[in-house]
């Protein structure tokens, strides 16, 4: 297991309305978290040493590499000092499709990817959630957020740390996690609802962050036809979001918040009241 | 060269106030950028497509591809329609450096390095900017974030992107770059330093982002001794800072501010005045 601390404690010199002082700050950890599969590295990504567990099913999924829980047979986490080793071991024919894969990406040169291929890549066909049945009230949307804005234990320490968090229109916010990369955090949230045996349809995806093409992709990955984010979308992420039928709402602020695709699946106090 | 936008006009349907009404708000673009160098492709990161010719150096630079503008001979972008590819052309003997290095790289397998090696070179050693005699004063402290925050034309259109500046004591503010990634604004602004004929230790930088290790490592990489964050650090971050001898001040709020390393460079307000 990591011995790896989330945050520490760092000393400062503070500016304050022209008074300076020394004093000490909680600042969130940042290591480099390596994931391999069947003895092979595939990723090493920064990101905050909590819930690997979560992060390793998460990214599985979200990157393609398994389709259900089922396929992990075990999760090792080797603390390698500098950094982490989330060692995953797949079932046996999954592992060996992961390692025909690997073989067919690398070329004698670097990648082995051209540069168009490389774009098409970046830019992967996502999973079609229009059909999700989820509907939820504006309620929902402020309710989720003000949930989510108070689950965060380690950014009420930090200020300084994303979350993202599951939460159902009956129940509420059912699972959250954090980290100081905002894809990490989606991914230890989808790694944490497969987990919890729940499944991404079922809920709301609700983040702090602001909204890239890759948080489209994992949510739809995960199955969730809602994502609901604090911050704000780029214009490819909401494109994104309406070919996948998704529904995408932003810059929420108390009651207030802006819907960009789908938002025939909020049922009150917004469609129907449009002037 | 790119036909693509920096930003983009879509519909919404907003609720403020309790009011529902629908109309439209500017969002960034965010398009898949290639790096291709010799006709191979090194990277692909999602960015807003602008400022490529200086995306291109600073990157070239912060990757270690290049030491010094000169050694690239030609930039051009290819427009791939869903994507750009960013084409360098090294000097000679620059290219076949590359094309050695990645066939190192290139395993049989994936990527080809254990989980140790990619966890050690995400932690690279960071060149050391202690004897740079970068000195500044609490007042260019507010002032460099005061500029930059007045000189984004693209996060005042979308309040959905980051800016990098470089700022130099008798001068002011000389480059801003801005992009939806933050990595991608301080590579940006790296590469129109350089194209300035400015080096980085004749400045500071400043961004609006938060602090995590890449951003001090490309900070270190350009030469510059100081670095100004509006947001705060991770602890991998103060400590890489530490290690380079770099001064690092985050946490920037009007005249207050936060020293997390070598505040020996801050002249007056600050050192002399600790309580």
């Amino acid at each position: 297991m990591s011995s790896h601390k989330t945050t520490a404690t760092v000393p400062e010199i503070a500016r304050r309305g022209g008074v300076v002082r020394a004093g000490s700050r909680v600042v969130p950890e940042e290591v480099p978290i390596a994931f391999s599969y069947g003895g092979s590295t595939q990723a090493v990504m920064m990101g905050t040493p909590g819930d690997l567990e979560d992060f390793a099913v998460g990214f599985s999924l979200t990157e393609g590499i398994i389709s259900s829980m089922a396929e992990i047979e075990e999760i090792t986490v080797v603390d390698e000092g500098r950094g982490l080793d989330v060692q995953v071991r797949l079932a046996e024919d999954k592992e060996d499709a992961l390692r025909l894969r690997r073989r067919h990406m690398a070329g004698p040169v670097g990648c082995g990817l051209c540069g168009i291929e490389s774009i098409e890549q970046a830019v992967r066909v996502v999973p079609d959630v229009s059909r999700v049945s989820m509907m939820i009230t504006a309620i929902d949307v402020t309710e989720a957020v003000s949930a989510l804005n108070g689950a965060q234990p380690l950014h009420a320490q930090t200020h300084a740390v994303h979350g993202a968090g599951f939460y159902l229109p009956a129940s509420g916010l059912v699972a959250v996690r954090e980290d100081v990369g905002r894809h990490n955090a989606l991914d230890k949230l989808a790694g944490a609802v497969l987990r919890q045996g729940l499944t991404g349809e079922q809920g709301v995806v609700v983040v702090t962050s602001r909204i890239s093409v890759e948080m489209v992709q994992k949510t739809a990955i995960l199955g969730a036809g809602v994502l609901i984010a604090i911050s704000a979308p780029t214009a490819l992420a909401i494109r994104t979001a309406e070919e996948a039928g998704m529904t995408l709402i932003a810059l929420t602020r108390g009651e207030d918040f802006e819907i960009f695709t789908r938002s025939d699946r909020i049922t009150t106090g917004v469609v129907a009241d449009v002037a």
